[in-house]
């Protein structure tokens, strides 16, 4: 990352979910003065400057696996965050400073989010202690990557709704009950189980399977998959809003 | 527009409903030589380099208005493109050198997309000849100006199925045949009357008046308006898919 472009950033939310929670990854941001005292420490997202020969999603997908060791994790598009205060804030311009970057002020940031089974994935950390925090109880965070972990949860949400998403976060076979816990933690909200149950019957992408749940101390649940073929046979142009 | 950021537009994909077919807004490029001869004339969108002191979306209102004249339009955001090879093709290279605007071969760029009656709107030309173009029938486009709408025209489709856009393009009442004309027009599809019908007949923000076309040679049709009061009061949060 020697010829970074100076006013283009890219940044990544990456989702986790871990059987209960969602979770963000970030990693920390900490300023010693010139005798190592600790100035601030407090947390963002991964992201960085884009490489002057490096492709918008390049970049995300490089950043990411450098300060994190995450790769092969699918990244997509969100929000371009450009407002031209975005960077003034004085903890942010001390940074900045600090860092010698030659940062421009006017920096935008493509942000980029993904969402995964945090159990499965291991944490490489390069000097940033990169961490996954419940999307409930966010340390404090530099620049507006507030915002940012905002917009991508709201697309997060809109996306659940209408791509099947959610089944990359299940075992191959799983419970209702599992199904109905990642929507409660996308969506953020209880929902009632039978109604969902209902709702989940009509789906019939959501096979169940001649097997029930083993080793497990209460009654054994039924087992079901996601299948692909039958979602893409049976899925209709959505032109409607009748949901 | 004299303090600009060399390696940042923005560019507004603006879609036209004229009651029968979607057009898209595009400003000329045309290149002189030195005597005065035409080098080369294509098309492009609105767009051009966001000033150091405009946030994103101001920067695209103010480009919109001072090339086409259009001001007080909804646009939002779309996504961001920025492959590196973007301005590499011999025309926009010949472009760029002749502006001699030092804008920087890395350019990204913010797009914005709007919908809009294009019958109730008037554009100004201030030199660009700004015009609407049927989606099916676009001239020779400038940049990556086509990949731009294909994608603004993908994310275009997706939210007329998700949120009632649609009803910004017709008249305040409206008949069922109008109703399916916009949907097919933005679907880029023909629907059958009969199942359109029943899916409307579900939605019960489309409400029948006691009212009938005026002035028609053919049998009068039942208008219908778009309450938004029961739009917003019969929406349910839409967290399966079952459509």
């Amino acid at each position: 990352m020697t010829n970074i472009i100076p006013n283009i950033s890219v940044d990544c939310v990456v989702f986790g979910f871990d059987g209960e929670y969602l979770n963000v990854l970030l990693v920390e941001r900490a300023l010693h003065d010139d005798s190592g005292n600790i100035v601030f420490r407090d947390h963002t997202l991964t992201g960085y400057h884009i490489d002057r020969d490096e492709n918008l999603n390049e970049a995300a997908h490089h950043i990411l696996k450098e300060r994190t060791g995450l790769s092969d994790i699918y990244l997509e598009q969100v929000f371009t965050f450009g407002d031209k205060n975005r960077l003034l804030k004085e903890r942010d311009q001390e940074w900045i400073r600090h860092l010698n970057l030659k940062i421009d002020n006017r920096t935008i940031t493509i942000v980029y989010y993904s969402l995964i089974d945090n159990t499965k994935v291991k944490l490489t950390d390069k000097g940033d202690n990169p961490n996954w925090f419940p999307i409930h109880n966010l340390p404090e965070l530099g620049f507006d990557h507030g915002e940012i972990i905002e917009k991508a949860l709201e697309v997060l949400k809109i996306k659940a709704r209408m791509e099947p998403i959610v089944f990359e976060l299940l075992p191959e076979k799983f419970t209702l009950t599992q199904l109905q816990k990642v929507y409660e933690a996308i969506l953020d909200t209880s929902l009632d189980r039978r109604n969902f149950r209902k709702k989940v019957a009509q789906m019939r992408f959501i096979v169940a399977l001649n097997e029930k749940q083993k080793g497990v101390s209460h009654k054994p649940a039924q087992l079901f998959f996601f299948s692909r073929e039958v979602y893409e046979r049976t899925k209709k142009d959505r032109y409607l809003i009748t949901i």
